[in-house]
C-alpha cells in the first residue's frame, strides 16, 4: 500500500522481494549444499537509546501477516532469472517456497528491555533467513514508536493526544504505522485517515491556515467551516493573531448557537503556546465559552508537554506530529535477528560488541508487592522458571494459533503494563537500569559454545 | 506496496485517503460555500537542519505519479460515508474527483535552499488542499535522504557507497524511497531488492553472519557461498575473529581459483574499522590477494567515513545503513506546503516565526567565473529576471509533460550540482549562510498582503 510504483510488483505479490541481496545469495549457498535444517533467529534489542527507560513491543500482527502471505510472484522470480545472480533450480526452488515456520513472541503492547527477545523464528534455515529483513523492518519501526509515544502518554495522563504526523513520517507506511504504534501506546486517535480505515484506530481533525488564508475574513472562515462540521467544530485561531481571533470566537459563537452549533475547540500551532492558552483561556471564560477547549499543536514531544504541565498550560489536548513519527530523539534502535541455533546445536556470533546469547530462549517476569514490575529473568526455554512468561507461541507451520487481536485490546495490554512499570522508569529523565538477569543455564550455554562443546 | 494491511483499500486504489482528516472536512466547506476558484500552494524548506549546508531536491516523480493516479476507490467512498462526518452531496464530489491542476518544480537532483519552492501546485482549492498531506510526505523524505546522503558521497569520493538501510528504515516505502534517494545523491546501489526491481537501481549484497554461524567451519562456509556466488565473492570475514578469517581467506583463494573463481572483497562489520582494514590488508597482501578489496559496514555515515578517511584506512567501498536512511542526525525537515495565492489575490500566512512569502515564485541561479553557485535570487514569477530560472512547468491539468526522467540522469544532474557547490558548503563543518535574496518585488507584495491591499 505504498504507492504502487513502475515496476514495483502488484499488491498481490507477497512481498518476497521486500530482502536483502543478500539473503537471497546465501539462500542460494544453503539450498546448494542441502542446509535447510531447522534454523531458530531471534530478535531483539541490544542497548537502549539515551531518553530511554523502557520498550514497548509493537508490529507482530504485521509480521505474522507478512508471513502467511510470503510468495514470490511470478513476475518477480521472472525479474531475478534475468538478473543472471541465480540458477535455474534455486527460481523453481522460490516459486514454491511459502513460510512453514513456528513463531513466539512476546505480545504487543507488552513493555521489554535490552537483550530480551521479543520473536522467535523456528523454521528451514532458508526461510528464516530471507524474512529478516522485513520481520526487523516491521518489529523495529513500530516498537521505535510505541516506545517513544508512551512516554507522552506517560508525562500527560488524561490529555486528549492525536497523532498527526502522518506527513513528516518517513514514506507513507511510515505513516500508517506510526499511527498504529502510537495509538497502541496510549494516544487516542489519529489524522491520518487510511489508518483509520486500515487499522480501525479513530480519526480526528481541526483545519488549516489554508482554510482561513483561502477567505477573505477569518471570522467567515470560522463560520463556513462551522457550518460544513457542525458536529466538530475546531477552529484554528492563530493565522494572523490569535487573541484577536479568540475575541472573534466570542462573538462568532452565539450565532452558531442559534443555529445549534456548539464550538467545540480552538486550536492554536504557534508562539509560546502556555502564554496564548492562557490568554486564550481568560477571553474564552470571560465570553460565556468555558465548555470550549484548547488544544495544541506545533513541534510537541513529551519534553514540550512536560515544559507545558510545568507551566499550568490550560490546554485540553494536543496534535503530536513530527517528532513522535520520527522518534526524532532517537530515531532507531540498535536492533538485531540472530542465528541462535541451527540443526538442533546452539549457536552465537562473537564479533566485538555484538555477541549474542545462544539458543531458545524464555522471558520470565517478577512483580513486586505493589504489582510493580521487580525484575525479568533470561534463560533458556526449557530452563523451566518461576515468574510470568513472556513468550507465547503465536504461529505454527505457518498459520497462527489465534486471530489477530483487536487493537483495543492491545492498546489496554499496553496501557497496564506502563502503570507497572517502577516509577523511577516512568519519567523523562534516564532512570536506574531494569535488573535483567541472564540465568546459569545461558552463561553455562554460551561458554560450551564458545569452547565447541555443543 | 506497503504490504496489504486488513482493510487497506486495493492496491489500484488512488491513495486518496492517505490524507489528513481536516483536509476532507475543509473540502466539504469548499464545496458547500463554492470556494473552487484556482489555488496556488507552494512546498518549501523553512530551514535547514544543523549540520546541513545545502538540500538536494529529491521525490517529484512519486509525486507526479501519486498526482496522476488520484482518486477515491469505490470502497474508500463508501467507508467516508459510513463515518458520518460527511454529506451524500459531499462523497459524490470525491467520486468524480481527479487532480486537474498544473505543477511547477525544480528538477530533482538539484541543490536548493531554505524558503526556496522546490513544487508549486496551480489546481481548484479543493484539489490542491487534499494533496498537501502525500506531497509533503513524499518530497520530504526523499529530499531528507538526498541530502543526507549527498555528503556522504562528497566526504569520499571515488569510493564505492551501497545502501544496507531497508532493516532499519521506517517501514517498507521508506526503505525503497531511500534507496532511490541515496542513488540519486552519489550512491553506487543498494541491498534492496524490490529497489533494483522498481527503480532499476543496481543492487549489491554480501553475506551475513548468520551465514558463517550455520555452518560448524568458517572456511566451508567461505567455500560454500563462493560456489553459490562465483561471479560475486565477498566474504564477511568478522564473525568470530576478524585477522584469523583474513588468514583463512589467503589459504583458500588458491583453490578457489583452481576452480576459476576469485574471491573479489571481503567485509568487516564490527571494531575498529580502520585498524582491522589495515591489519586485514597486509595479510591479504602478504598472501598474494592485493586485488580483492576490503568493504566495510556497521553504524556508518559521514562523520565516520571522515574519520576513516582521515585514518587513511585501506578501505575500498561502504555499506551505508541506518544512519542515512533515518537520516540519523537530522530527521526531519521543517518544510511546508502553504497557500500563497486564491482566486487571482497573493494569500500569507503570519503567524509567529512561520511568516510565508506570498505569491507564485522563481527562482534564478547566479554562477561566479569558475562556474560555482554565486547566490541565488527569489522573486515572483512575472519578476522577469537574470541568472537561471530554476523552476519549470512540469505538469499542466493533470497531465505530465514529458516521460519521467531515467534515475540515471537525475543521478549525474545531481553530481554536476554539488560540483558546482561553494567549497565551504562540501564539508561536513557548518558552512556559510548561502545567499539567496529576496527580491524587492517580493518585499513589496509581502507588504501589500498585510495592509490588505491585496
Amino acid at each position: 500500500m505504498i504507492s504502487p510504483q513502475a515496476g514495483v510488483p502488484s499488491a498481490d505479490s507477497g512481498l518476497a522481494l521486500l530482502t536483502d541481496l543478500y539473503q537471497l545469495t546465501m539462500m542460494q549457498g544453503y539450498f546448494e549444499q542441502g542446509m535447510t535444517d531447522t534454523a531458530v533467529f531471534e530478535f531483539f534489542v541490544r542497548k537502549l537509546p539515551d531518553n530511554r527507560n523502557f520498550l514497548l513491543a509493537a508490529g507482530l500482527e504485521q509480521v505474522l501477516e507478512f508471513l502467511e502471505r510470503l510468495r514470490f510472484a511470478q513476475e518477480e522470480l521472472d525479474w531475478l532469472g534475468r538478473s543472471g545472480r541465480f540458477s535455474k533450480e534455486f527460481i523453481d526452488h522460490l516459486a514454491e517456497l511459502r513460510f512453514t515456520g513456528d513463531v513466539h513472541a512476546i505480545p504487543e503492547g507488552t513493555v521489554f528491555f535490552p537483550n530480551e527477545p521479543i520473536l522467535r523464528v523456528t523454521a528451514p534455515l532458508p526461510e528464516a533467513q530471507l524474512v529478516e529483513t522485513r520481520l526487523i523492518n516491521l518489529l523495529h519501526f513500530q516498537t521505535l514508536i510505541a516506545s517513544k509515544a508512551a512516554r507522552s502518554a506517560l508525562v500527560v495522563p488524561g490529555k486528549l493526544l492525536i497523532d498527526f504526523g502522518l506527513r513528516r513520517a518517513h514514506g507513507a507506511e511510515a505513516g500508517l504505522l506510526a499511527a498504529r504504534a502510537s495509538y497502541l501506546a496510549g494516544f487516542h486517535g489519529t489524522s491520518a485517515v487510511l489508518a483509520g480505515m486500515a487499522f480501525d484506530i479513530p480519526i480526528y481533525g481541526t483545519m488549516a491556515h489554508s482554510f482561513v488564508q483561502a477567505h477573505d475574513d477569518e471570522t467567515t472562515a470560522f463560520e463556513h467551516f462551522s457550518l460544513a462540521q457542525p458536529d466538530n467544530v475546531t477552529l484554528l485561531i492563530d493565522t494572523y493573531d490569535t487573541e484577536a481571533a479568540a475575541e472573534k470566537i466570542v462573538s462568532l459563537a452565539p450565532r452558531l448557537k442559534q443555529r445549534g452549533i456548539d464550538i467545540r475547540a480552538v486550536r492554536l500551532d504557534s508562539g509560546d503556546l502556555a502564554d496564548h492558552a492562557r490568554k486564550v483561556r481568560r477571553i474564552l471564560d470571560d465570553g460565556g465559552l468555558r465548555p470550549v477547549h484548547i488544544f495544541a499543536s506545533g513541534n510537541l514531544d513529551e519534553y514540550a508537554l512536560h515544559t507545558l504541565k510545568q507551566r499550568n498550560a490550560p490546554i485540553d489536548g494536543y496534535g503530536i506530529g513530527t517528532r513522535v513519527d520520527t522518534s526524532a530523539d532517537a530515531p532507531y534502535l540498535d536492533c538485531a535477528y540472530k542465528l541462535q541455533e541451527y540443526a538442533g546445536r546452539a549457536r552465537r556470533k562473537r564479533s566485538e560488541g555484538k555477541a549474542t546469547w545462544p539458543g531458545r530462549k524464555q522471558v520470565y517476569r517478577f512483580y513486586d508487592e505493589h504489582g510493580l514490575f521487580a525484575g525479568d529473568l533470561l534463560t533458556l526455554e526449557d530452563d523451566c522458571g518461576e515468574g510470568q512468561a513472556l513468550t507465547q507461541l503465536v504461529m505454527q507451520g505457518g498459520r497462527r494459533l489465534a486471530p489477530p487481536l483487536p487493537l483495543t485490546e492491545i492498546r489496554q495490554r499496553a496501557a497496564m503494563d506502563l502503570q507497572r512499570l517502577p516509577m523511577a522508569l516512568r519519567g523523562l529523565e534516564t532512570g536506574p537500569v531494569y535488573p535483567v538477569t541472564v540465568s546459569r543455564a545461558l552463561h553455562d550455554l554460551a561458554r560450551a559454545v564458545d569452547e565447541g562443546k555443543v
